[in-house]
């Protein structure tokens, strides 16, 4: 066993003994704790800043670019914005201890079914600093111990904030090891905490599709995937345009980089030519790049449309991220939802129509997250959806599908009250 | 690519499209398909029983046991159990559909929580026959494709099943490749399944503890593990003696072979030897080897009992399935918790006491999927929860913990309706 192995599984065993401790918090004792990691955070906020200076020094001789100098700098006020955003998970409720169901059987036996916390919960990221705070008060608000591992050229940034958190949470009452961060930039260290499912119950891989093939090749334990959003707009035939353009620039154009931005826009054929005239100058003038299909391509030369390729197949299932959308005219609703289905990435996808039986048609059969009538896909979002907070969007269908919140962070067990009874 | 791959991926791509059409499915129409199976079943009885004798023969030539012999055998009698199983289940409500939550946000978004299929399941078991249709009904009424890996003892049995089963349910409009049989004893194809993430979303195995470790090795979907129970029941010191015994001799003997049955007896200190008097005669009547630890090593023998043996650490993390008992005394309710979860495996443990405080204490810290008071750990099981059916008991705590029924089996997803709301 090596020494990395080693030290990431003592860390493992350490955190199993603070979740159990953790369990056992009451509600108000979490929030004072929460409240206190705020404090010691914002306390703490020059020598956030000095570790942070490492992290930017190595930064800079490893030639980032500016925008990842910027995603990567602590400043006082985005440690107060941290510390702000801690103070809101505690005024959030605690789903722990919610009756799921009760009931009885004819023997007299009482169920109770429970929520509980998971356990110790790895997460896996490779962006802002800030997700060491984020992610840890929400595995920590629902009782959950936390083994954070961020990117590289992060660590001494994280481990300053893990320890900041860490120290004002003790002096709370918060269990030793409750939250930790791995102390290597070893890539062997995301093996190492896939693979031992004896000290952790669940891990998050938040980042590129390499980081999360890479933990579900070697995961021994449940992993929520936070995968692509492949997600598309249709424009059905008795669509309203105004709606149905103002819905598709907003989807495309208001966040291109985030996964619920709409990456495909499908059109009815019998309002095909008569939308791309109405919509195009718009799209145009949002320098909206389009790789269309053949018929779609034809209507766009007529009008001139500045930016314009043909889509091959790989077209469909691209996630650009950027101001680039795939186009599409199908014969109906049917061919629609086998193109959502066939290429999406199961994630958001809407119709826009004024027929409420295409509609319904249209949110039954799609098997996406989450599916949408005349709104945009943009609203797939913890925060849109009244979570309160988010600590991802899962792609995967088991345990949390789409936005999870807190009650995503739980599971439950059964109580049963009895007075003797046998089989 | 070898045959079996492609083959097996074959049926997954197959098992996708039949997944998409059960989804569309009302719960009439799959009632009509379950009811339709079960008589196909009836009709076909000869011949199932003519591929079981091939199986039998192969069984007599490779030198099985009796009891496994008996286990795969299907008579007219076990084909007629595994219709009525089926016509029970179409008796049962539909969970898909059902609405889990429905609100709406100020920007007047209506959102609505809905129960959907999880889309295609795999199960992997080395039981009876009698899976095969058990596993698949289940599947089929949440409107989920499935495919089935059995025992190679049982493969031409479980072959005709299946095709009974699809047969029977495709006359009454069950989609081709709901039900399928992967047809080929080579151990490479439960590999070959736990890799194939895109054509399948959730994978069982059902089996013992190298069957699950492969599984869990291979896997890149989620997977529901039903390892072992080691169950424990913890005497207090103000238990009923009466009520401690009955149920200590319930978890122990009623079915010493499965996996909620009492592995480990711990007694609490004030009262084990006193218990120990008043018990140590019925379980010596019922034959039970006991693993004492020291002190309970020296009151057995001071009662002369006729099968006790020291027990080591080993002892405690041991799943007997046979009339075979750990015995631990341990100084208060805290030791008994802190053994429980040090060598427990978080299936079912029970608290006997007349203290509520004790019992209360017990329920909040024990973290196991069914925790009882005065009660046997016999009763974690879908039937006896009142789930109606039961796949399994998971020991996972994602998506699904302790008795799988058929909510289980079902995952949801967000329908927003909206009135062109953008962001």
């Amino acid at each position: 066993m090596s020494d990395l192995t080693g030290q990431i599984q003592t860390m493992g065993r350490q955190a199993r003994a603070a979740s159990r401790a953790l369990a056992q918090l009451t509600t108000s004792k979490k929030n004072t704790i929460l409240r206190a990691m705020a404090d010691s955070l914002d306390a703490s906020a020059d020598r956030l800043i000095a570790a942070n200076a490492q992290d930017l020094d190595r930064a800079d001789a490893a030639g980032l670019s500016d925008a990842a100098k910027d995603r990567l700098r602590l400043s006082h006020s985005r440690i107060t914005e941290m510390a702000e955003g801690i103070r809101q998970v505690a005024s959030l409720p605690d789903p722990v201890g919610e009756i799921l169901r009760q009931w009885s059987r004819p023997n007299g036996l009482d169920l109770t079914k429970i929520r509980t916390p998971i356990g110790v919960i790895g997460i896996i990221y490779e962006s802002r600093p800030n997700v060491t705070s984020d992610a840890a008060v929400l595995c920590l608000k629902t009782g959950n111990a936390v083994i954070l591992r961020g990117g590289s050229e992060a660590l001494q940034s994280n481990l300053a904030i893990a320890e900041a958190l860490q120290c004002g949470g003790t002096r709370a009452g918060l269990p030793d090891h409750a939250v930790q961060v791995i102390p290597s930039t070893d890539r062997d260290a995301v093996r190492i905490m896939a693979q031992m499912n004896e000290w952790m119950d669940l891990i998050i891989p938040r980042g590129g599709h390499a980081l999360i093939e890479a933990v579900v090749t070697h995961a021994r334990m449940p992993v929520i995937k936070h995968y692509d959003g492949v997600c598309h707009v249709f424009v059905d035939a008795s669509a309203d345009f105004d709606m149905a353009l103002a819905i598709a620039i907003n989807a495309k154009c208001q966040r291109p980089g985030v996964c619920n931005a709409m990456e495909t826009l499908i059109l009815h054929q019998s309002i095909a030519a008569d939308f791309l005239r109405f919509a195009g100058p718009t799209f145009a003038e949002q320098a909206i790049e389009i790789r269309a299909d053949a018929e779609a391509y034809e209507l766009l030369n007529e009008q001139a449309y500045p930016h314009v390729r043909a889509a091959d197949e790989t077209a469909w299932r691209t996630e650009y991220l950027a101001l680039i959308m795939s186009l599409r005219i199908v014969p109906n609703v049917a061919a629609a939802i086998a193109h959502i289905e066939t290429y999406g990435s199961h994630h958001s996808d809407a119709i826009i129509t004024e027929d409420p039986e295409m509609a319904e048609r249209f949110l039954r059969e799609v098997d996406s997250a989450t599916v949408y009538w005349n709104a945009s896909t943009r609203f797939t979002d913890g925060g849109e959806f009244g979570f309160g907070a988010e600590i991802g969007i899962s792609t995967d269908k088991l345990h949390a599908r789409g936005p999870m919140g807190l009650e995503e962070l739980t599971t439950y067990k059964y109580l049963i009250r009895g007075c003797g009874q046998v089989r």
